[in-house]
């Protein structure tokens, strides 16, 4: 067996309704709290918020609001955060609502309590202290993993650049998941996020980097979504299909906060940099294909072990072949959760693939893909992801 | 899905070697510590004490050592360390060695800090706060998954009597598992707790307050002891083998520390405390067939898919008749194991079980059994595991 670490310290309260008990957890963090709402979620489920906000009260925390969240969070309403936080004193932070909500809550509690804003502690540069606020996320997507993940993805508007801070104390203190949270999440948002699952677990289990800590919950993680995305997006408010994507989308944190993504992250992200209308999940479905064509000989047995889940009439076939079949059984599964896309779908033409494929070649992520880009390789893959003449 | 919590945060830091990280991770918790070491370890494998030793002489770290350690640790045995602890003004405690010094370690920890001994701190009674010294573990065995759970157990020889901490602050803030310390343990002792493994994660698999957080690394480790304890038993160095159990302890810890143990643990502990030279895993081992026979109807699918793991032939069986046959199955894996047993061969006699079975009854564990036992179904089930006449 390889040498690998783990950790993982956020307290989980996972099931339905335990929104109920976001007082008394977060009465453990601290006495006092700025409580980063999605504005969105005020409007389509104040009653939901309510509930929340009525528990802080009846344990006690002194509660600031702040719903000045944007999708994909920028500096500037981290600053603003951060500003409201430190005028409030408050001595912890909660995140309630989808990953943007979630990941400015992460960011403030680090530029509320350090000198400089968010952006002097991405990845690459100062590393946040334990002055950093204690964090709670309440999440009402399944998708960003980002409950029990170390990064806050934002992006500097003046420097027109999106990045990430990744560290240990941007894991939150406790994340309650609760799936009556999520019923109401639209169809095609359920289909994106979802397939967002299966690709944070799928890339850490391929990843070179993987361990086996990771591999038995990435497997756990990949049949749910397997078995219950569909069922999701036929009828949203199906609890037990919501519960299942939500625990695997809390493993998927997990994956990512221990191991991470491959080629499809970055070769995805820089479509949706380039095109902003393209979700981050459908950046991902359309290159999904031409990825398992390109790297299922790196991990044959990885690959063929996930066909099999998708197909289960592979187990009759080898190795090799059930390998090889993922590509095709993942273009089924993208069509059967009506997201298989292609390129052309959005408008994108093959002139617009080099400065995209400049970005892709700069993502650190493809680093521990089974079978490593060259740029020509990822090239390819772009050509590849068009509709055939 | 039921509603569940999950917390597990010990950074683990897995892989054959890699006790010489030791300095640099104990650094992280403080700059001085109690190095709690098995006097065992110290006889058979100095030069891998000393590999730490050195570790945290390099990092910085004041390190006074304490051996004074006893198999079935004595509540003695810890006051001294604490005063140790107390006199040295160590800021932090590593245990090395079995489940004995690393649960002396943790004992020491509340009882170094907290006034009173650590009796005092015994799971139902006085809460032990966030003074405890931060704890690390350093495990030389694989069986009692210490590494990753809450508990410490220990007797209180005035009062004659062994009992348990059970806390959070229990849970150690680095484990290291190497699984090239475990390669010199005895076939025996490999064996017992082996078992042990497999007990601790099959009973919180079909305990009635399990959940699928924890059934997924449950059937990982159970997975793992199935494949290597036959071969570690044949073979004791082979270090595959050993770093498969090695990895299922430490998520057989995680089980006991989220959900825990059922009827066998409340039939077995006893048969060790009036009969001391039945190691846990015999008295485990004894009970596991009546235990199975009596329990399966409660839990059929979870006995079912464990008996298939036993023997993948029974996939061609109902769920009923696998289920059915896990007894079986059961026997066979001990058998092979080396570690089949009945009453009769410790020299125990029905005339022994009326005070066995009074202690059985007070042990909370069988609440979460799928069937809970009366005093009669107990009786019976230890009755049963006599040879017949």
């Amino acid at each position: 067996m390889k040498s690998f670490n783990y950790y993982q310290p956020t307290r989980l309260l996972f099931g339905s309704g335990r929104r109920a008990e976001a007082g008394a957890a977060a009465r453990e963090m601290a006495d006092s709290t700025l409580l980063v709402v999605d504005p969105m979620l005020l409007r389509v489920a104040a009653d939901k918020v309510e509930d929340v906000t009525r528990a802080l009260e009846k344990a006690g925390v002194r509660t600031v609001m702040f719903s000045d969240v944007v999708p994909n969070p920028t500096l500037d309403a981290i600053q603003r955060g951060a500003e409201v936080a430190k005028a409030e004193n408050v001595k912890s932070v909660i995140g309630m609502g989808g990953g943007s909500a979630i990941d400015t809550a992460k960011a403030i509690a680090v530029a509320a309590t350090h000198p400089g804003t968010a952006w002097d502690y991405l990845y690459f540069k100062d590393k946040p202290t334990d002055a950093t606020l204690p964090i709670m996320a309440i999440n009402t997507t399944s998708g960003t993993g980002t409950q029990t993940s170390k990064v806050s993805v934002f992006t500097n508007t003046e420097e027109n650049c999106k990045s990430a801070m990744w560290n240990d104390h941007l894991l939150c203190k406790v994340a309650i998941i609760d799936p009556e949270l999520m019923v109401s999440v639209p169809v095609r948002v359920t289909a994106a996020t979802g397939f967002d699952i299966f690709t944070h677990t799928f890339e850490s289990y391929i990843n070179t980097g993987s361990s086996e800590a990771v591999d038995a919950i990435a497997l756990d993680a990949i049949a749910r979504v397997i078995r219950s995305l569909p069922v999701a997006i036929t009828n949203g408010s199906n609890l037990s299909a919501r519960e299942d994507l939500a625990w695997a989308d809390t493993l998927a944190g997990q994956c990512l906060a221990n191991v991470g993504t491959t080629l499809p992250h970055a070769a995805g992200q820089p479509i949706s940099g380039h095109f902003p209308k393209v979700s981050h999940g459908e950046s991902l479905a359309v290159i999904y294909p031409a990825f398992a064509a390109f790297t299922w000989r790196g991990a044959v047995a990885k690959f063929a072990k996930v066909a099999r889940m998708f197909n289960p009439a592979l187990s009759a076939a080898s190795d090799e072949v059930a390998a090889q079949n993922f590509e095709l059984e993942i273009e089924r599964f993208l069509k059967l959760i009506g997201l298989y896309c292609r390129l052309d779908d959005f408008g994108i033409t093959p002139d617009d693939i080099p400065p995209i494929l400049v970005h892709a070649m700069e993502f650190p992520d493809s680093q521990g893909n089974p079978v490593v880009p060259t740029e020509e390789d990822m090239r390819s893959i772009y050509m590849t992801s068009f509709r055939a003449a």
